[in-house]
């Protein structure tokens, strides 16, 4: 087991990394303020491994309160009525400001307990046990909760740290081979918002971590958490530098708007989402061709799709993108990368430019 | 104009207290991120003070865009559904994190729209512009914000402080006299649970507050925010000696609860559940028969009732209470008054105490 800290002063808590962790109860029980906890997880993942997550809970201390919500999979529903169904689970309960929430599942699971826990009583301990690589590497650290609207994605949430996240890489065997490219496209974003060598260890290990290799996927967890532990400890509530970890997300956002929720996984409109930030960046004149090239390249590797759905059109990206919490007043602001490894947030204006590399890559996908 | 601080970091703002707060902009103006404004307000209020504080914002910075969202007024309203009704306007408006929302209106208004500005793109700023004494002196200070739920009250909200709070005495001339005395159980409460001389104060100038007396009303609400900024700076998310400011809310709560939010005034269900307290105390041997005739005494001065509602029996109490937030893992816990002018958070185990308590009050409201 590997473990890290994301300092926050009174909010630090650990990020625990390794195989079977989900039944290490020892790593919960002393965090717990009560009795009182109700699990939070869905219909895929609930079958694999609530049993045995509850099972050790009750063995090593047999006086808890343990409450199980189920809901449906998938990002359609991240909304506020399963946000409510948690609540009410809650309130039916009758749970107290001491019971804890432990969220089992993927980064949409993560998401809502968060918001559910940050917002019952004003807010309530929560417990990240992450099963998806992309919510282990990303979603379960740092302490974003929300749910989506129908006018835009996580546009209703809150800050709230988790008291441990637990990822347990021996979940990730049962994950779908296209979830286990998904999360990868939020492991290569760490590598190109700010680590050149870390961006090339995985080029170089991509076909052993997409074969689902326990050590080096191991390892990159660990990295990637480190990555955004570090940047979060320097920008809890994203005034500045945090924002650099939206690389790709606000195309990414936009694809995933337009197509509706669940169509599209999230980290496959990121990736997408980073080959456009990379192909706007060497419109700028920052990368170069073959930088390009190598973003396209990792990205296919790992199973991940560079370019947008062929029905979405410049203007349906430039409307969503227009929501995006990055913007503000108005103004467009992006992430580019200054060169490979070098992520910065930036006030676009030059729509044009910007409606021409749209435009490029939904008519043209195959050359730049 | 008196102004008060609350302490509390990073989270610091002023309280201004006085005649004709809401045209200074001035007050405002300074505090603004961006340029986006949605004034959150109830269809009471609205028609006598929305357009007096539009404009003063407006012909001060004419490039400001503010949006209104006018709710039913009661708290009949303060759930999920009206809570959407906000966020779905910023939404619509597309604002972004740099929008400021303003509470126009009372307690409810207050608590939903610093709900909304919490969770809204995982929280954005907001002012309380309080127009009811109750929100004057309560629930405008000290960032609890917050919505019912059909199983209690406030179940679901966050601590959020806002930027800053006015509290304009001349919005208590329109305010009905029973709204006026429903504030003064708040005042009252302050007295009772840690000032003596206070409450002296209060049982000398009662017939002129209740009378609506400018003056002494500024100083009443002074004296108010300066207890409660004084205990929240000691307490901010309630983990100790805040709770005290609950004097009253637990029983209180219960009778809002069983009669439906909105029936009897949420001052009225604390007028009630203070005379409670005192009663439960005088019967733990710690209050006088003389003491509690005080409470009551002053309690009816401001047009307040002391009993509850006929229908309520002894379990409905129960029930209600049960899921009270100061619960912690079933046990009960109630404020108490040690004596008149200390209030306490007690442990209660004494069941057929609180039942007699509670039966009694119900059964023969008139002794004791």
């Amino acid at each position: 087991m590997q473990s890290l800290n994301l300092d926050l002063g009174e909010r630090s808590y650990s990020i625990h990394i390794g195989t079977d962790l989900l039944t290490r109860a020892d790593l919960l029980l002393p965090l717990l303020r009560g009795k009182q906890i109700l699990i939070v997880s869905n219909t895929t993942v609930a079958p694999l491994y609530l049993e045995p997550l509850t099972q050790s809970l009750i063995t090593a201390r047999p006086e808890l309160i343990i409450h199980t919500c189920i809901l449906p999979d998938g990002e359609a529903y991240k909304d506020m009525a399963h946000l409510q169904e948690i609540w009410d689970n809650l309130l039916e309960a009758g749970f107290n400001r001491n019971a804890t929430l432990i969220a089992l599942g993927g980064g949409v699971i993560g998401d809502m307990t968060g918001f559910a826990a940050a917002s019952y009583q004003r807010g309530v301990d929560f417990i990240q046990i992450p099963t998806t690589l992309l919510s282990q590497v990303d979603s379960s650290v740092g302490g974003k909760t929300g749910v989506n609207h129908p006018l835009g994605k996580n546009m209703l949430g809150a800050f709230w740290q988790p008291r441990v996240v637990l990822a347990d890489t021996r979940t990730l065997q049962t994950l779908p081979p296209r979830e286990l490219s998904a999360g990868m496209a939020e492991v290569i974003k760490y590598g190109l918002l700010g680590n050149l060598a870390f961006l090339a260890w995985l080029e170089q290990q991509m076909p052993g971590l997409i074969a689902g290799d326990q050590q080096l996927l191991s390892q990159a967890i660990d990295r990637s958490c480190q990555c955004k532990a570090d940047i979060v400890a320097e920008d809890e509530r994203e005034s500045g530098k945090r924002a650099l970890l939206n690389l790709g997300h606000t195309f990414g956002h936009a694809i995933e708007t337009e197509m509706g929720y669940g169509e599209w996984l999230h980290g496959e409109a990121v990736a997408v989402g980073m080959w456009l930030a990379a192909d706007l960046s060497r419109r700028m004149g920052w990368l170069s061709d073959a930088d390009v090239t190598r973003v396209a390249s990792i990205l296919q590797a790992a199973g991940l799709p560079t370019h947008p759905p062929k029905t979405m059109t410049t203007d349906s990206f430039l409307k969503h993108m227009a929501v995006d919490k990055k913007n503000l007043d108005g103004q467009l602001r992006l992430i580019l990368l200054r060169q490979l490894g070098q992520a910065e947030l930036f006030d676009f204006t030059d729509l044009p430019l910007l409606r021409q590399c749209l435009n490029d890559a939904i008519t043209n996908p195959h050359g730049f």
